[in-house]
């Protein structure tokens, strides 16, 4: 498709055209910077660099195609929101953009300055008229997972379709009556929009295709424990991040056939980097596209990251939906079971955490956890103190990195990740 | 009592002596600076005046007593904690030291740097063993009402004895499930804790207990709308957070006869400023013991603060609870109905807040409205900006501050608070 094609689109999405030509110059140079300077990239990740350069291109046009056809866009922020109902009712369920610095100063009239990147620059989107997602979209739904979420879709709902679903904080029986009362009132919301009733087919169907897209991460993650590590950090991020937005059947696909390659690269025991490279999981905060800085910062410094402890990570596709159900109930409850699971620093306590990053750095063979905390991110904040002890204790070293989306800290970041790389050095 | 008495029940309660005096010290200058320093005071506030002199003196005592006759000490740091529940079961309910600056480097290898002063202070407080009524506490009773308290809790367990009751972030029929499990938990634990059973007759008479004292302080606050001020924004803080404190009987009948004298007051045309000082409501984030900076920037700079629009003010205060059921079932879904009313910024969406500022602002003749947010506090922070655009419309002028418990602030409070209130002249 042109890009006089593409312009014509972004212009009926009433996108702030000169900003976001700026914004995908500068993404284009960023991306070439960070990925295409790898050595010995696997050749399936040409497919992730054609989905990421087409991200506010095909990928829109893909969407737009939807909407002529009369499916609905639902956008969300969040892996609490079940996408499956959303399939199930036919609709597109895409993650919205929040991984870049864009509108910051119109989003600090909508929330306080103390507000964390992620929060800030989804809403500086929205005002800059910079995501042509968000923009696609005819319901965005967020959730209460912290308080700066919660209360920044308040003010964000003066401006775009807002539906918010209430995540509970603890994981008794009383919270999982709750939980489940939010997904069934999200399932009446997504049926009222895209007015399709959604049966025990379609619930069946979308559960599969979604389990399908999850196994083969899990595929992915599970080949990332050999040494040397057959694939890049940043190039497994960029999976993950393009995850929340590709369409998932054609995603899968080319996840395995990815998967395929790395099982070829792996007998061959070759690999990104040498053996001996320090092993490092990356443990925290999201990281949305184009939030790349630290997997850079991190593989520059001599390391390679062999895991991503995150919601656009492991958290999004440790746990599998019980395919067993024959009826839409028996589904919704293996729904609310399934995401009740998830081991988010919402939950008070939130025990299965430590114990998930702890499992996850010997099953991945690391040798140190870097943690990433967003500035001013409270839940993920107060986790790194309580995490970092833990780590301690079972002789894991450790590195607490705490950022925001500037490039003012990559040096000062650099020294920090090269002092502790040394001191792992295999 | 004599100060070696004193001493020496501080010493059992393992406190660090001799920051401890420090503190006392502190706390003597500053309230006499604050409090002892203003004119034409009411005399019924010698009793407060006493209440706080003795409020690490006497009243420990009186907790210790209490203890060996086997009674138990709940401590809070939140009005979502049911009190009716504590007292029905013969135990003292009482707030903990959460404002001042205290033992803050402690604090912080608990609690991540950007937590707010009041989270900081209540562990700082425990760490640093200056806060006998945390170290007389049989149980301390947290909430889920920010990511700030929900996470530190969890670090704080390991230092004393914790319970968390967990705040739905909605109002719906399902959060009103939540709720009432939880609340039915919380009697339980009490139960459990004093082995005390709570029938209606125990109920009945703690919720009377609780209801009295808010009157009071509803009567209070009703004849605030006088013009001239009756009594300082500063003394009716004082008072509110005594209320957390002191024995809720002989507080009431304090109260009241304090009531009794302000009518006089009133009737004679007399108050605290002349008739044309302009007349602040202040709103935002409870302010704790000795939190009365801003207070007291505010009426030193011709000001005088008409009501407080917080957990240590109005919040705790407006809603009674419905006196008229039978049972200890109709009796607890009062006390479910009363605490779900309450109005904080934890709520998504939180608009009977803004409702209720803006009534205020009307019902006691207040010139404009101080917003007082604490550092870090997302919850009221974000409410800050959605409730100055709210004034704005209602044609109320507002001012927001954010600070902190240091004093470095103070004379650029001043010049703000100045300018707003010249602003205002009547």
């Amino acid at each position: 498709m042109a890009d006089s094609e593409y312009r014509e689109m972004w212009e009926k999405l009433d996108l702030d055209l000169p900003a976001h030509d700026a914004l995908l110059e500068v993404l284009g140079k960023f991306y070439g910077d960070i990925y295409m300077s790898q050595q010995g990239r696997l050749q399936g990740m040409e497919y992730l660099d054609f989905v990421l350069s087409e991200v506010h291109g095909l990928r829109i046009k893909e969407l737009q195609d939807a909407k002529a056809e009369g499916r609905k866009i639902v956008g969300t922020f969040c892996v609490f929101v079940p996408e499956e109902i959303t399939l199930a009712a036919d609709a597109v369920h895409v993650g919205l953009c929040s991984g870049a610095d864009a509108g910051t100063e119109l989003a600090e009239q909508l929330v306080p300055r103390n507000t964390c990147a992620l929060i800030k620059s989804f809403i500086g989107f929205k005002l800059a008229r910079l995501c042509p997602f968000t923009e696609s979209c005819d319901l965005i739904v967020g959730e209460t997972t912290c308080d700066g979420k919660k209360k920044a879709y308040e003010a964000f709902a003066d401006h775009a379709p807002m539906y918010v679903m209430e995540v509970p904080q603890q994981k008794r029986a009383c919270d999982r009556e709750l939980w489940k009362s939010e997904v069934l009132r999200y399932k009446e919301a997504v049926e009222k929009l895209t007015g399709t009733t959604i049966t025990a087919e379609r619930l069946r169907k979308a559960i599969t295709i979604v389990n399908d897209r999850r196994r083969a991460l899990q595929r992915l993650n599970a080949l990332r424990s050999a040494n040397p590590a057959p694939i890049s950090g940043r190039d497994a991020l960029l999976i993950n991040q393009v995850s929340f937005y590709d369409d998932p059947l054609r995603f899968t696909q080319s996840i395995n056939a990815l998967c395929d390659q790395i099982e070829e690269r792996i007998a061959a025991r070759e690999g990104v980097a040498p053996a001996d490279t320090p092993r490092l999981l990356l443990s925290g905060c999201p990281m949305a596209v184009p939030n790349w800085k630290l997997p850079y910062v991190i593989e520059s410094a001599g390391a390679v990251i062999v895991g991503e402890e995150s919601c656009i990570g492991t958290r999004n596709i440790r746990d599998l939906v019980d395919e067993s159900g024959e009826t839409v109930e028996d589904m919704l409850d293996a729904l609310v079971d399934r995401y009740l699971k998830i081991d988010c620093a919402c939950f008070t306590p939130n025990d299965e955490r430590m114990d998930n990053v702890a499992a996850m750095a010997r099953e991945y063979n690391a040798d140190g956890v870097v943690q990433y905390s967003l500035m001013f991110c409270q839940p993920y904040g107060h986790e790194a103190i309580k995490l970092g002890k833990r780590l301690d204790a079972e002789q894991i070293p450790s590195l607490a990195i705490e950022t925001d989306y500037s490039m003012e800290d990559v040096e000062q970041l650099k020294t920090r990740v090269e002092a502790f790389t040394e001191m792992l050095v295999r």
